[in-house]
């Protein structure tokens, strides 16, 4: 089970800083979708070049052009990128080709998937390399959680790895540990916290023992 | 009826030199999303600041934190951003009321909606200003056009504006004026075109008697 830090409201050299304090204990920094649309993928260039030993994924979350973007990202450094659940077939087998090609991973985001279980069978069945059940900020904001979500596409994927991402803190991963998602993803529950190495530490110690 | 411009596969500088030759011809200017992608809304100021008296669209197919994206693109200087039709009504909801607030406008990108008719009036009731049929690049590669779409949405909107996007060349044109859309969006049918400025002032004079 792997961990990944999510940077949302950070500014490039905000996001290089924080992730100084806590790259001993994540596998993954992800440049989240609000920085991208800030900074474009010199947000990801400068993060790679910045931590050349950790994986770098870039939230895209592409809806269209899926080989394109996926070749784009791949020259700023990213090896993981983002595409939608909610995307059209041809979307994700293009990503997916060109991923292969650039041996870089494909992680579908199923954020607002309508029939999640039976979605997650078909993007299952297009050789994408990780499947996540996502709340976003604007469901987080009403109360939602994708604890659900998870048990959901845990029963229906095969042979995707699974992950997990949505107001996840440290009184809620042990949890998400239970259903053993192979990545967790937390923004705030490591950015909003005074002592970010602390809470990261721990929740690594959580993750390599679930 | 509005004639919009979308950029794609250009950088900055070559988007600038590019609406230059057509600044006359044109109401919007899209900074599309593979731009977004790459540059991020610096993209978006650019072309503001080079042309103020052209309104810019960008294209970010927010997914998620409808408000706060719409303020971040507000900031940069665009005049509409989109949505996308695939996203929870609570995002909508959130770029809505942003967006009213900053006095921009919302375009929601129908791109890959099933059950589109039901949708659009979802979409309609929320008070967003465009709803926009658009078949993606993943599409138009394996020969879909957007032109049924439009029919079909024409006959549920009742109260936001319409636009069509995807693959539209001048020999189409015509056709896609008979079903009256509000905004006609063109992209390669533009900039892929040797005359740039005599293809485009022909779209203008099709769009303005349309």
């Amino acid at each position: 089970m792997k961990l990944q830090l999510a940077l949302d409201l950070v500014n490039i050299p905000e996001g290089i800083a924080l992730v100084k304090e806590v790259e001993s204990y994540i596998d993954i920094v992800e440049i989240g979708t609000p920085i991208i649309i800030n900074e474009g993928l010199h947000a990801v260039k400068a993060m790679k070049e910045a931590y050349p030993n950790l994986q770098v994924l870039a939230d895209l979350k592409i809806m269209d052009a899926g080989g394109y973007e996926i070749m784009k990202a791949a020259e700023a450094g990213a090896d993981l990128i983002t595409v939608l659940g909610a995307s059209n077939d041809m979307t994700i087998k293009g990503a997916v080709e060109e991923a292969k090609k650039q041996n870089k991973e494909v992680l579908v985001d199923m954020i607002n998937v309508p029939n999640l279980e039976q979605r997650a069978r078909e993007v299952d069945a297009l050789g994408v390399d990780y499947i996540c059940v996502h709340t976003g900020y604007d469901l987080q904001a009403v109360g939602q959680s994708p604890f659900e979500d998870l048990q959901t596409i845990k029963g229906a994927v095969k042979h995707a790895k699974t992950a997990v991402a949505g107001g996840i803190k440290l009184d809620t991963l042990p949890e998400v540990i239970k259903a053993q998602p192979d990545l967790v993803i937390v923004g705030g529950g490591i950015t909003g916290q005074a002592d970010k190495a602390a809470v990261a530490s721990e929740m690594q110690r959580l993750v390599k023992q679930g």
